[in-house]
């Protein structure tokens, strides 16, 4: 048996706790060379936060499987001695085209239909078209810049709301985060689309839910604690907006008597707008990608910037 | 008090058989005054197949409400005496929208996710996307003209099928309806949009589903007996093809104890595509642009030609 072939040139890279197929290959076709923790320059971590082990100075860039990475932030194990990058490049579309599923399953009453069935009088009167509406969509990220290209597809217009105020790319509107306020009385519908921050902490509590018109649908596909779960049942039990669609909730899951569970305009999906069970392989090729950079001295995707929590 | 204001130059119509308050308007707007049908040169019927009134050759034109016309057709309503428009125009809309959210909500398993609770399990492992897929769509007419941009927007490229195999902008493809066959092993998934004619009676079969991939989602916002349902239950239940979404049944509704109620991969909404409640308002601006056009020798939007079935 000959030696395994090594190349000098290549980068060490460890992929840990689980040395994943997907980004085997990944890390192989850009020109890394998979090693032990102990040998790498290169962590690529796809395990838990209370797993993750500790760094010598050797590793110069850690790779994070996750977008949100609050519990990171919140253990305290992102540090200034090297580079780390977070995942938010690739869910992108993922996301914007799950938030988009439960918008159009919320205004096309695809939930009552599935539980009232044949509910003609019922379904008939209450769907309501995207087509003509407008969209405020919370966080203008990657999430906001597949999302928006959809909607005006779908014939509604987008209002973006980032912390610049830079005008986004196909929005008829950006508005600055901090004056979010002023942008619930001008929607048809709001996408949470931001990350979980003090900032954004119940962003939407009860004075955004009274300000959004009688007919609107809340989709979140960012973080639960966006939204006070208390006010929001209170406004969905009492017509205050028209429903929520909600890929994450606070907690998650909801607790078995949550009132959540028995309103007729929730919508609830168990987290999977970016489903973990594909996780690896739709984070190969951007893995790829990364490295790549790495390689060549180009600037890396996603880098997380010391001291910001998203 | 003044007498009614009369416009000798106006269009007579009638709206019957009743004046709906928003054809009314858009008839008043484009030209035209309501008259009752004795005195009309153009009718605009709302009404059902079976009330259908007899005509005298004054009536120029007729103008029905709904997009699919084969009830007309068997009823042999429709005569070379005048000139008959349907509503195909503008469904399109509504009706692909309807299309999309109900791919989506197959595709991201909403309708698992409002029936089992939190089953993050079997929900993260059965989400698929809709972006980098392909989608035939049968029946390329308005609504296949409304999706396509839609699907290219959602990262899907689509397949269009009509009758003579001419080039639909934005489609991938364009194959003619009499090589329908070819398309089902090149598809991910289908969307029927075609009028039910006797060419496209039980397009989908035992044939079709098998050629089908196992993670085909059927969409049917057309009419149910383009589908047998039959064969359509039996390729549900052995996995044949991955669910079907169906806002068209047959016959509609399904009787109580259909099997099409109890399979986990079926949505059913009850023909809301263009929701009866809200047709009228919809085909409003449609019937000022068309009685525009009529007044000013222009061709009709979606006349009907005679002998054709749709």
């Amino acid at each position: 048996m000959s030696p395994a072939k090594t190349d000098a040139a290549a980068i060490p890279v460890a992929v840990e706790p689980n040395r994943d197929e997907h980004l085997v290959s990944a890390v192989e076709s850009a020109g890394g060379r998979v090693v032990d923790l102990a040998d790498a320059r290169v962590l690529v971590w796809i395990g838990a936060v209370a797993d993750f082990p500790d760094l010598d100075d050797d590793i110069e860039w850690v790779a994070l499987k996750t977008a949100g990475i609050e519990e990171y932030v919140a253990a305290d194990v992102i540090d200034d001695r090297r580079v780390w990058t977070n995942a938010s490049g690739f869910y992108a579309d993922n996301v914007a085209e799950h938030a988009l599923g439960l918008l159009l399953a919320g205004l096309r009453q695809i939930n009552t239909a599935v539980l009232r069935h044949w509910d003609k009088e019922r379904i008939d009167t209450s769907v309501r078209s995207l087509h003509g509406s407008t969209v405020a969509i919370i966080g203008a990220g990657g999430i906001a810049a597949s999302l928006i290209p959809r909607l005006s597809a779908c014939g509604a217009r987008s209002i973006a709301v980032n912390r610049s105020g830079r005008p986004v790319e196909g929005a008829a509107l950006t508005v600055a985060s901090d004056r979010t306020d002023e942008v619930w009385a001008q929607t048809d519908h709001v996408v949470l689309a931001a990350p979980a921050t003090a900032a954004t902490h119940h962003l939407i509590d009860a004075q955004s839910l009274a300000a959004l018109p009688s007919h609107a649908w809340i989709v979140n596909v960012a973080r639960g604690p966006l939204v006070d779960q208390v006010a929001l049942i209170e406004a969905l039990r009492t017509g205050e907006i028209a429903g929520a669609a909600l890929d994450v909730t606070d907690p998650e899951p909801p607790a078995a008597d949550d009132a959540l569970w028995s309103l007729p305009n929730v919508i609830i999906t168990p987290h999977v707008a970016n489903p973990a069970s594909g996780l690896t392989r739709a984070m190969a090729p951007w893995m790829a990608e990364n490295l790549r950079r790495y390689r060549s001295g180009e600037d890396l995707l996603a880098v997380v910037r010391p001291g910001q929590d998203y």
